[in-house]
């Protein structure tokens, strides 16, 4: 299947729009948006997955109970306090923006999904919100798309958005996303914060599975720092506004559908990747002629957050035997005696490892292949033919500059 | 039950001697140790737990014969190079060490102990440790204990040692160890190396199961950076010199060998953790009334892994979100809404989260308390009567470092 690639986000789709704008909540530079509004013109089938983290965000709590109903008009985010670990009074803050939102979309506040990010601990001060009610009821613009993929960033040094059009049922179909993260990032179910919004008409419990679908297969595949949020949250909106069939069954327009939303997602996930914390590589895993999908993501994931190997790729040295051991470790099923491993970027390729023991390989051209931004680590298994790639970067200064101070 | 700790390590029990050198392995610093022997004046019980990662080093599939049998002489070690990933010429070369340290111990080589630590990939260049034999065989001693620790050593800043004794039967026993390791620390049944002899009598199968229940309270509770060794090892000879009555059933002799043997390698363990790579903060995770050992462990093992949580100790930062999320994460069976969490330290204490929620607390004792090298997290479940403590270290730029170019 092709998709075309359009410019855009979050608003690309019919029917969607958003404001952004700079409340104070937490970040005194007013430059930096920290509220983001999305609305879609109509009622859209909504869906979601979410941490697993036992001390899930108020926010968290929240959406669980608007996607289980599965119907929503849009979302409003903040970033620079999370509103995590806030007792009964988080969670009655979370109602209290999605009611902001809801008096500006005329609807009810439980039609509306709320995120927010940034420091675990505080409370959302609210009057900084209601102040802001107002401009972001005057600010709602198609165009306004970019603004709110930059007013959920916190640590991210770009903002992330991927879009896509498609033939659905005859009718040309827009799916577009935007994502933030870029620390604390393990995520177990869903990311930091992604959200996707579509025109394409699609019953709420096939939004569901094909964003779980898609999940597996990008945001659960990436890993900056091995720590799972407590605010992961990947949310897709489908207004059915592109005027396709409605996708009531698991047809070859849901396949259609599903692979679109697995392209946007991954797209999204490898941006939070490349944008890891104080990152100075972007790093691919594949893992290849594995026993099962869950064997070859073991290794992939363990391999592309051992500490070890991302400190290795910062230093540009290619220390193979570090993946060896990341793949040993990693709780998987494979035989260690077939196993290569190939380094590999814009530079050339260079076998390391092959059935299991180290190969004599030119480590001049491996130095050369390490010098590059992004680098990609093949590791067959010769054992099956499932197949995986996980996303990551490396370990630098700046990821411990960043993070020892990042509270305060 | 109390134990007088002595001076030494390895060699402090009866009947165990030592010897060390520079054979220039891998280092060409010539007053870098690389190559260790200890040997038992007469034939001791045997006993050992081993690294479970999927590549384990040839020496670890050695050793695993070694103590199955239960029986042995005395142990080999080199650092500089790991003998990992080297297929059957690997194991080749681990019994080829064997038998030098058995033709010295007049011995099979069968009853030789062999570990290797150091970069995966190359071998063991033969011909260095058979020009060493005549120089090992002469440096023999009690009082070569020490040099041993020091020829282990990699990464580590310190060697690390300890030793007590105590009565058993009537009979003064002694029990010394000595351990190494400073990166790929987050052991799963086994540390990096470490070592423990003892003069006492006790049966191998009664030594094996001391052995394993003194490790889930001490190596298993140390974290560096998460990545498991291909080379974990923890090895505990046992000759009987002492004359105690030998130890055959779980009698309270018993209970008190396993008692010294914990108080030691627990003593081992925390200078692994506090000689971490890089580390400038030393780091105590205590967890309390839990519902089960394990869903504690899960806790204090999460928490002191958690990048984020390393990193705010390096930038003094109390920053009790990222622990609070790191339990969330851990897969422990717990209720989020009774949690406490203090942080302590010999500036004082302050309690940062009560009942789930954080506390308004002063951040300038906090600030105190964090500027200390030795931190205690203490978290209180208040939901059942398990506890346990983890131990590792802050992560910092010198981790990074270090590891961007430990292999060149």
């Amino acid at each position: 299947m092709t998709f075309l690639t359009v410019s855009g986000g979050v608003t690309a789709a019919a029917g969607f729009k958003a404001a952004a704008l700079h409340a104070g909540i937490k970040y005194s530079d007013a430059d930096k948006l920290d509220l983001a509004l999305v609305l879609s013109d109509q009622p859209a089938a909504a869906a979601g997955v979410y941490t697993l983290n036992q001390y899930a965000a108020a926010p968290v709590q929240w959406c669980r109970q608007v996607t289980a109903e599965g119907l929503a008009y849009g979302f409003i985010v903040n970033s620079g306090i999370a509103n995590t670990v806030t007792g009964a009074e988080g969670l009655s803050r979370a109602k209290a923006m999605a009611q902001v939102a809801a008096d500006i979309a005329g609807c009810p506040a439980e039609q509306i999904l709320v995120c927010s990010t940034g420091v675990i601990g505080p409370q959302i001060p609210m009057e900084k919100v209601w102040s802001a009610a107002p401009a972001l009821r005057e600010g709602l613009s198609k165009e306004a798309g970019g603004k709110a993929a930059l007013a959920i960033m916190t640590t991210d040094t770009v903002a992330k958005e991927a879009a896509i059009t498609f033939t659905l049922g005859g009718k040309s179909v827009t799916l577009g996303g935007m994502a933030k993260g870029s620390g604390m990032i393990m995520p177990n179910m869903a990311t930091m914060l992604a959200f996707i919004t579509t025109d394409a008409a699609i019953a709420p419990a096939l939004l569901q599975k094909a964003l779980r679908q898609a999940t597996d297969v990008s945001f659960n595949m990436i890993c900056v720092d091995g720590d799972t949020s407590t605010n992961d949250s990947f949310i897709v909106l489908a207004n059915g506004m592109a005027g396709n069939p409605l996708i009531e069954e698991e047809n070859e327009d849901y396949q259609t559908f599903a692979a679109a939303l697995t392209e946007v997602a991954i797209s999204l996930a490898k941006k939070i990747a490349a944008d890891g914390e104080g990152a100075s590589h972007f790093l691919e895993v594949r893992v290849l002629q594995g026993r099962t999908w869950q064997d070859a993501k073991k290794i992939a994931k363990a391999v592309v957050a051992s500490n070890l190997v991302k400190a290795a790729f910062f230093g540009q040295d290619a220390n193979w035997g570090r993946i060896a051991c990341a793949a040993g470790y990693s709780g998987a099923d494979f035989d260690p005696e077939k196993v290569d491993i190939t380094l590999s970027s814009a530079a050339g390729a260079e076998t390391v490892m092959r059935a299991g023991t180290g190969l004599l390989f030119d480590e001049a051209a491996a130095a050369k292949i390490l010098a590059e931004k992004e680098i990609t680590v093949t590791i067959d298994l010769h054992d099956g033919e499932a197949e995986t790639t996980a996303w990551g970067c490396d370990l630098t200064y700046d990821y411990v500059k960043i993070n020892g101070d990042y509270r305060s």
